[in-house]
């Protein structure tokens, strides 16, 4: 179900499930038409930055980078502000990594960089599935933003997010559909910012328990 | 209709429109119950920035700033982007004063920033009625993004557009009403940058034209 000649724009951090989506929308697009857009938001790690590049790079597409300097002043989360620790046990309150309204703010901005550009899709590797308490990365969410989009832009952006209804597992299932497992050991999800990954993080569990229920090593880990 | 223990976050242009909804949100709320929100977004004109200071500080409530680098890397607007020139007459496009999606993350910046905070109200200038062309002013569209903040940040939040269906004339006779009309000697509207006013802009032609139309002096005109 390949478009010709529509552009799409993946969101990628760098992790594993924004890798996967590089793959999926080159594999829906065409590689020609596959761009990546990487937000240098004053994420902890430096790290994520380097590895979205090396993705963009091994799957032969444009990586843009936009800044992004306002989360470390707004305050209150773990992944931008260090005075918030990290923790490694999970809730069902909202997390510390919760940075209010950051996907809201990703895509919002990936749309305005699409506008001038004329750019009509916006990939996100996102997912409700192993629910992370992120409320800005559920479908629902996405479909009110889709639908403010299209009325502050006035202009229909589809936002995909192939990953939302797959467990960690099945994502894992798909990269290697999409050839994509080799470009796994160029990823960062470690929470603590550690090559090789520390492990112990709540990122670290999750992503080591899809490897292992598909049944293929991560390369990250064999590295 | 005063509500008690209930914060405001005005966001602050230093502009007639702007200023004139803080003095809204302090007869709304009370002064205490006020703050306001600035964006140092790499606007052409640094004199914004003085005249939401100046507005503020008049006015006493505290003007908290946020920057965003990110814009001037979107490119393709007159506002930030120094290649695109400023046209002086108006049209049935888009105008090229356009930054897509500038409100949406303006208002989204502010309710990440009001989460922390406990506010829960947030209150723009922004108005369809002498329609100016930019699409993510409009009501319908800040509907839609107040759906997608509850949805996006599980919380409510409520944002006031009280010039929303005022003409410009009953802007000023608004203020008027609010004892504004001095502050407006303070405001920064003129889209050259001029101090005084260069009086041929479109925005400067719109603000004069409100004011002779309610029959009120501009203190900015005068001064």
């Amino acid at each position: 179900m390949r478009s010709v000649n529509q552009k799409a724009l993946v969101i990628l951090s760098g992790g594993q499930d924004s890798t996967t989506c590089v793959f999926w929308a080159i594999d829906r697009f065409g590689k020609d038409s596959v761009e990546t857009l990487t937000f240098d938001y004053g994420q902890r790690h430096r790290i994520e930055l380097a590895a979205a590049g090396a993705v963009a790079t091994y799957a032969g597409v444009p990586n843009h980078v936009l800044p992004i300097n306002t989360f470390g002043r707004i305050g209150g989360s773990a992944l931008t502000d260090d005075s918030v620790g990290v923790p490694s046990t999970e809730s069902t309150e909202l997390p510390a990594t919760f940075v209010p309204g950051r996907n809201l703010i990703f895509l919002t901005f990936a749309a305005a960089y699409a506008w001038p550009r004329e750019i009509h899709d916006l990939v996100t590797g996102v997912a409700q599935t192993d629910y992370s308490g992120y409320p800005d990365c559920r479908r629902a969410t996405i479909d009110a933003l889709e639908e403010t989009l299209a009325l502050g832009l006035e202009r229909r952006i589809t936002i995909h997010t192939p990953l939302m209804h797959l467990s960690k597992k099945e994502t894992v299932l798909l990269a290697k559909e999409l050839g994509a497992v080799d470009a796994m050991g160029l990823t960062h999800t470690c929470y603590n910012g550690s090559r090789p990954p520390c492990g112990a993080c709540a990122a670290c569990i999750l992503r080591a328990r899809g490897f292992a229920e598909a049944g293929i090593p991560d390369p990250l880990a064999a590295a």
